[in-house]
């Protein structure tokens, strides 16, 4: 199932709308953090009229099954640049599976000083990387609605042993010849494996606290470069920070997440 | 005025609470983003019934003066480990100032695996350290109630010239010996000068859209070593990341803010 019908909210009244969460884009039973933020934004979107998430962050309240829920959008500013507005969204029962906050415009060229300190990251070709396939087992039936392939000194628990850093790159592309635009890129943000599988510790999750993804720019092209590292895990928690490239080598979107480490 | 004073709120009723922005609190005339966001999240601490921020964001919706304000929360879930509230400060007559959404709990020692790849920010000591201070024009007043001093290299507009990278490094502490606890964090991951005026670029303010503050543990001693960098200048935006690190070189707190650059 494509991302945009995946993400349909349908207006209820002027703050309520009523969505679905899909199956078959869970991680072992649970939906994926950054597809349920993409519902609260898609709702926030229509809510504001303004086309492109600029920040967004959710905070994660509970694990989503497939079924039914609600959006509840507010919009707490409608600027000339911005509109500010809070969305979250609930199973059919009301309770609360992710609440964001987010501002909303419309992106586009600027004109405006530009000056970048980094580079993508570097990607052997996609026929030289690993893809992450749906399996009965492991990777979970999320894989099966994104196209993801990993460097290959970055798979988790690969065969060649875990590589000791907490970094995860790849390639990310919707399937199917979907266009990418800027609500996709939250999902981007949040669908690789984690970082924590490449740190050879002895973690095997590390649950979302809250994401909070950056957009920078309409993304050209359909594949984006991505990369996420992981400096500190300290204090039973750890960051990941994500750069997300499109084709034309552009900065789209930054990502930070903070995640829980399992107490030992 | 001290920091506990200055962000002291009392309760309404059981979502309402009343504070007040003091004076010498701004930059020019607005109230410092950090402080605002330090007020929401004092409600939102008390609201929730625990001590201390674990992240928080905060969308700036309107410069603030001085004067009384109205502070809104809801928990939206209180868990075991910890509680999600959205707190938002209003002026007196209901105009927003800034929306926050942030995860609650109470921080203290772990028993969990660490790995670090950074080191604290390498800065001289105190007294070879460039205090700001404030004067008459700039900086500006809110510099009374906090100790900054800068590396030598980052002083901004300097008399060496702007060195051109989009960096300051400094220390914080409170005046008055005033113990640094979580909340404080907030404020000092936005109480430096904007990394921009170091890059040697035609830009003389740039306002934050947004400010994400995760703290992970709490800080030892009075003074904090922080550093805030730029990588991205693109797309009208740029980020600030810093990193505040205790008197026990433990990294107590990451930030990372969205800043809008003007139009050229």
């Amino acid at each position: 199932m494509s991302f945009a019908a995946a993400t349909t909210v349908t207006r209820v009244d002027s703050s309520t709308w009523q969505g679905e969460v899909m199956p078959h884009w869970d991680i072992v039973g649970n939906a994926n953090g950054g597809y349920l933020l993409a519902i609260a934004a898609r709702a926030a979107v229509l809510a504001s009229e303004r086309p492109d998430p600029v920040t967004v962050t959710g905070h994660f309240l509970a694990p989503a099954s497939p079924g039914p829920v609600t959006v509840h959008t507010e919009v707490l500013k409608s600027g000339r640049r911005f509109a500010t507005v809070r969305a979250e969204v609930r199973t059919a029962e009301g309770k609360p599976l992710v609440a964001s906050l987010g501002s909303y415009g419309e992106l586009g060229p600027v004109d405006a000083v530009e000056r970048v300190d980094a580079v993508p990251p570097e990607l052997p070709p996609i026929d030289q990387c690993v893809k992450v396939e749906a399996t009965d087992s492991f990777p979970p039936p999320f894989m099966d609605n994104v196209e993801l392939y990993l460097h290959p000194e970055d798979v988790p628990f690969g065969s060649a042993g875990s590589p000791g850093k907490p970094r995860v790159r790849g390639w990310f592309r919707w399937p199917d010849g979907e266009a990418l635009d800027t609500l996709g890129l939250i999902v981007a943000s949040d669908a690789f494996p984690p970082t924590i599988f490449n740190a050879n510790l002895p973690v095997a999750w590390t649950p979302t606290i809250e994401l909070t993804t950056h957009v920078r720019e309409r993304p050209v092209g359909e594949w984006l470069r991505c990369s996420f590292n992981t400096r500190f895990i300290t204090g039973g928690f750890l960051e990941e920070d994500g750069e997300l490239w499109d084709e034309n080598d552009r900065l789209i979107a930054q990502s930070r997440q903070l995640a829980l480490l399992p107490r030992g």
